[in-house]
């Protein structure tokens, strides 16, 4: 964002400020904003003023875990502080959203590493804009206890997705450690007639022996 | 919206108490209330404490103008204060973003009455949940300048909105106001191809002569 808020002039001040600084949201275009500002206006004062505090708490309290650089209230977060995980199998995400996911999932109980992104040249994010350089050093120090074993990368299957997969197969494939990739293909509970083609090709493409 | 900022226990507090609270606003999903958290922690310091700020402001700030009920921070409205809008004509709305898009538009010269909502009786609101009694006393007293002669109905033309019209022309109509409501039909640029059934029909029923 790093825009300072703007002051309107007029009298609708406060809404149409308020409705600027929500449209610099991601997907949050002017009508919304404004739909959003108006709700807020209206709504009680016990919600926006928590809705204010929240906002500060947040910005002031989550930060980069210093291991897997997920974002937490804590300096190590709790995954990566809970020694009942599995410290040798790391699933690399793009984004917290996708570790969340996969923990509501409840089906992986490794650690995680979060890149804050994925490889993307059309809009300037080369390898130094994603957290690798903090995997790398996860993986050279051994701070977490026994050697990682191996690296799950879990970025969605399409093209920057797979991009960042295939970057990271070369970056750390001769550091020792074993790179894998999430499978990828039709939906499970998907019906294969509304499967879009280049799903079919990958589903195709990577079928396996029964 | 009503209901406390619920503590949430666990590792991700400030994030997961702020997407609880983001997700309470109309149209937001626990999704997007999730993304648009995470963008509020990745955003600058200026921009998150600017956002709680200008939340705070229009809380405190805005209120309901005492003669046409739309929102502004003074007692009496930009437009309501206008000397040279036209005191005569009255153009009733459902929202405050009605009666922008309107002025967006540039082509009323008269004032404005918002209802803040329309007779949606599946939904419990009723005329007692409008601002209609604002209206009817600002008919009644002139306290305007010269009286109200057309109260122009711009609800927008659904089964609500037509209900809301309905109800105002026999409201006013006894008192010596003419009760107009805009014309609806397919849209100016619009494609006929392109219209729905109900839009035809109402082109159709409301055609003029030429």
């Amino acid at each position: 964002m790093g825009i300072e808020p703007r002051r309107v002039a007029g009298e609708d001040d406060p809404l149409r400020r308020l409705a600027a600084l929500l449209a610099r949201l991601p997907g949050i275009g002017e009508k919304s904003a404004l739909r959003l500002a108006l709700a807020i206006v209206r709504s009680d004062a016990e919600y926006a003023r928590g809705l204010a505090e929240a906002i500060g708490e947040v910005h002031s309290m989550m930060r980069k875990c210093r291991v897997c650089c997920d974002l937490s209230p804590r300096e190590v977060c709790s995954i990566c502080a809970d020694p009942t995980r599995d410290a040798r199998l790391v699933c690399v995400v793009a984004q917290p959203q996708d570790r969340m996911a996969i923990e509501r999932a409840g089906v992986f109980r490794g650690r995680y590493h979060v890149l804050h992104g994925v490889l993307d040249p059309l809009a300037g994010i080369g390898p130094a804009e994603l957290d690798v350089a903090a995997l790398l050093e996860r993986l050279r120090s051994h701070v977490e206890g026994p050697p990682i074993e191996e690296v799950i990368v879990a970025t969605s299957p399409n093209v920057e997705g797979d991009a960042t997969a295939i970057y990271l197969a070369r970056l750390l494939g001769p550091l020792g450690v074993a790179v894998t990739r999430i499978a990828s293909g039709v939906a499970v509970g998907g019906e294969l007639e509304y499967a879009d083609v280049t799903t079919l090709h990958r589903a195709l493409q990577e079928r396996r022996s029964l």
